[in-house]
């Protein structure tokens, strides 16, 4: 029986270590987590869409500083931000996606508006921003997206040639993770819908683009089978064709979500090489937050029946 | 049983009517497309690789002014060029692409750069350049990316919002054309390759990419299926994911080559509204190449079997 409305965000897989984490710090992420869960679905359970619901869910940690998308958003090559995202419809399969984004506030409400008001999927640079501006979308100067530990992170590394995934301290801890944002959610029309949002890999050069904005591979919703966010080493989540996988299984082999997602992300992504993680949602509510890495950020929410905020495998 | 060796290119797809046609103007069409296979082939026949044939073909139509890719590349809104390319090598599902490039030679070769000395998969704009110059990728200047045919199609429509598919003089002639190029190869080794490059839409704006440089949408190859290059309307062929739906349908639900092909292509990318057509091979050589356009610029060969050069329906 389909669920009335439900929600699972992420805020990033990797090497995330209990014995790396103070209780501060874990109660930060836990609090943002539990906020970005909040903001969607004080959405849904007004009957709001599933469209709206992920895109205030990635808004809400897109304007978090811990997580890498939007404000806190780690530091290229050039000192610069470099952010990419991309939501859709399973409903109607519209996208909208944008890439090399700097000063824009909320880079997923920007992919929305492609998907809305450009005639286009995906947009890129200066140029996407230069769109965004003819469309009321909001802005920041440089000074909003710097906080002192992405900074720090970046001037660790900026002299090598090393690309740090996310905040990676691997050199000192052992640490590493894919900072990446995502939302999946099913409302009461039973429209399915997921977005996602990416500051990228910290010192990362020559105009990287990872999957996060790529329709099929970071981000993807159909009605008929589900909606992937991913948050992984998107060389191979681009390679694998990682959210659109999950849905061909589905569609073509009669594969449940949870079939689906055990086999792309527990068998078929380790024997790859890809390390990550995704959370999905079927057309019915049923929701799935498979990862092969130690750890991912993430919460779900199903109305009336449960509700949760997770970081560590257990 | 499998061929021996056997290429597929395209130069397009289309309103390409004969009527709209000079003879000067289908001859030099037919050399170009033959100068494209025999690039291919002469690679396939001394025993080289699916991957170097692929870049060779594609290199080749690239170098030639009348598609719409490297030289021949349509202008931008700025008077720019802005291309994209991407690269898949069945055997190992490695890739590469390249988004918003002006002035390398050859796209689809920075393309198989990013594959084999990045690190990563897709690289974007003048950052995506500066790596190619890097690992020693030819470089032109702006002149030789100008043809006057290209640039009286700029000026026709640079005062308007009207962007165009390729080098469409829609509005005068009724003609429509998706300009891109691809090549998809079998070698002697049972290894199959699929490259795309484009130049994208006569006075486009906001970096639009389409879905020539995404893996998975206008390019994708894996041994175990097949290897395909798109070309069409790049936003549908993005939200239908449409070169890995292809693989999908034959590895999940069986599909031979030619039944996926014709699904996707004559049955679900019609009512999705997503016009153009496509090249396929499999790993026994078998080649389909569908479209749902009036015409699409194609020619094949199979050594020892058949050759060809087409360019509408018939």
């Amino acid at each position: 029986m389909r669920k009335k409305f439900a929600i699972a965000i992420h805020g990033g897989a990797g090497t995330i270590l209990r014995s790396l984490m103070t209780a501060e710090k874990e109660a930060a992420y836990t609090n943002g987590l539990t906020a970005a869960i909040e903001a969607g679905n004080s959405i849904l359970e007004i009957g709001g869409s599933s469209l709206d619901a992920v895109e205030a869910a990635v808004k809400s940690m897109e304007d978090f500083p811990l997580f890498n998308a939007g404000r806190g958003a780690v530091f290229t090559n050039k000192g610069t931000h470099e952010m990419d995202a991309s939501i859709m419809d399973g409903n109607t399969l519209e996208a909208g996606a944008v890439s090399g984004i700097s000063l824009a506030k909320n880079p997923i409400s920007l992919a929305r508006a492609v998907k809305e008001k450009s005639g286009h999927v995906f947009l890129c640079g200066k140029e996407a921003e230069a769109f965004g501006k003819t469309v009321g979308i909001a802005f920041q100067d440089e000074s909003y997206f710097y906080t002192a530990e992405r900074y720090k992170q970046w001037q660790d590394v900026k002299d090598s040639d090393i690309y740090q995934l996310d905040h990676s301290d691997k050199t000192e801890t052992g640490e590493r993770k894919f900072g990446t944002v995502g939302a999946v959610a099913l409302d009461i029309n039973g429209n399915i819908a997921a977005a996602t949002s990416t500051g990228g890999m910290t010192n990362k050069r020559f105009g990287r683009i990872g999957d996060s904005p790529i329709i099929g591979a970071g981000t993807y919703a159909n009605n008929k089978t589900c909606a992937i966010s991913c948050t992984g080493h998107g060389e191979f989540f681009i390679r694998a064709v990682v959210a659109y996988d999950i849905s061909c299984l589905m569609e073509y082999k009669g594969y449940s979500l949870k079939q689906a997602c055990d086999y792309v992300v527990k068998d078929k992504l380790v024997k790859f090489g890809g390390e990550g993680g995704l959370i999905a949602i079927d057309a019915l509510g049923n929701i799935e937050l498979p990862f092969n890495s130690e750890g991912m950020y993430r919460a779900w929410s199903v109305v009336g029946e449960t509700s949760n905020v997770k970081i560590y495998e257990d």
